[in-house]
């Protein structure tokens, strides 16, 4: 049973579950996936915590896993790329492997070839490195918003958290078309929040956009039913 | 922390978390409710249950309980009508307050005097009389489609649960029209399939069509967070 470890926020929980879902190779209710659930959403800010401004999320992490083996999940994921800062600490803990949400999304990346990949995320997903490290050791090198950009998205995630869709999405718009014009080949979607508002995006935009919620839910698919073939 | 019994179809589950997020006051994700959600995809079909056709979903329900108490819920809600028709037997067997969903959805309803209340729901909770049973208590009567009409809302049911959203939207509207052109001042959507296929249905049939998880996800949000007024 898929043990998702969510509430970061609340939403993007809900449109991972949503995506687990419709890659699922299903015609009634009990061909699906089973999963277990934690919409933890009183987890302490991850980002303020990465910058030294917030209280540290581990314990409120480790005791939400806890809870998802108390219900019985046998593999875990984590739709939130910020939290994966505490990945290792996490998968120190417990037996359960936890997949990785970096490894999923190179897992959908083309050839490495001096591929440069876009990467908007959260202030703290780039403070820790997170995507950096992670898609350079499968050979690929991160594009970054600059300063002003950077803050830029981490308003638009902030106002996806409140429900302004709308605002958010012009920015978020605005900022991977700047990726893509400074010559990224992809341009990952490297927080939940951001699938959420950029969700209608249209062509040529939307070809050039890596979903890692998407690519973290086909990964669990393919965990928890090894040889299925992947809906569309 | 709120505890969802849920899988009854999944998408259903996820268009009830939706709604429970969407119904909460928050700015940031720690003011959200927190939820532990079990999708039990693999509980029995209800509605063979109920018909006699098919096994009893009462041990999977039980133990999908057993585990959201594991996890920590302190109340239960149910995003499945039809399993429903067991809940006084998991009452019984939990300290937890399980909220009703026909009681959620008494709530919304206008002023009983008269009124006509339209049900599309499966033929399991057509045949075990939850909404006539529980909507008569409240002063309410039942209209309810004709033996073809409810074989057709069931093939709709059937076509959500398999991802054919468009040719269950077609039956569902003019099932619901149906009921409403022969008196119903209101039409109860009591499958939580049903939503999911009529979401994007317009006025004059909108303004008749009561959302039974609706209902529930305000019912939830009220349990959890008592005396905060409801976003709208």
């Amino acid at each position: 049973m898929l043990g998702v470890l969510g509430g970061m926020g609340p939403m993007a929980t809900v449109d991972f579950m949503e995506k687990v879902i419709r890659h699922t190779p299903a015609s009634c209710d009990q061909e699906h996936i089973r999963m277990v659930v934690c919409s933890a959403a009183d987890i302490p800010d991850r980002t303020a915590a990465i910058l030294g401004e917030g209280p540290d999320p581990l314990p409120a992490l480790r005791a939400t896993l806890r809870r998802l083996e108390a219900a019985g999940a046998t593999c875990i994921a984590m739709p939130c790329n910020t939290a994966h800062h505490w990945h290792a600490a996490l998968q120190a803990g417990t037996p359960l492997p936890i997949l990785h949400i970096a490894d999923a999304v190179a897992d959908r990346l083309g050839p490495p070839e001096g591929a440069r990949i876009g990467v908007l995320a959260t202030t703290g997903t780039v403070a820790a490195g997170i995507y950096q490290d992670r898609l350079a050791l499968r050979g690929y090198a991160c594009g970054l918003p600059d300063t002003g950009g950077q803050d830029a998205v981490m308003r638009a995630i902030r106002l996806v958290k409140a429900g302004r869709l709308a605002e958010a999405t012009a920015i978020l718009r605005r900022e991977a078309e700047a990726l893509a014009a400074a010559g990224a080949g992809a341009v990952v979607m490297a927080c939940t929040e951001i699938p959420v508002a950029l969700a209608a995006v249209e062509d040529p935009l939307r070809a050039c956009l890596v979903d890692a919620t998407e690519a973290l839910a086909r990964a669990c698919v393919a965990a928890c039913r090894p040889g299925t073939a992947l809906a569309a």
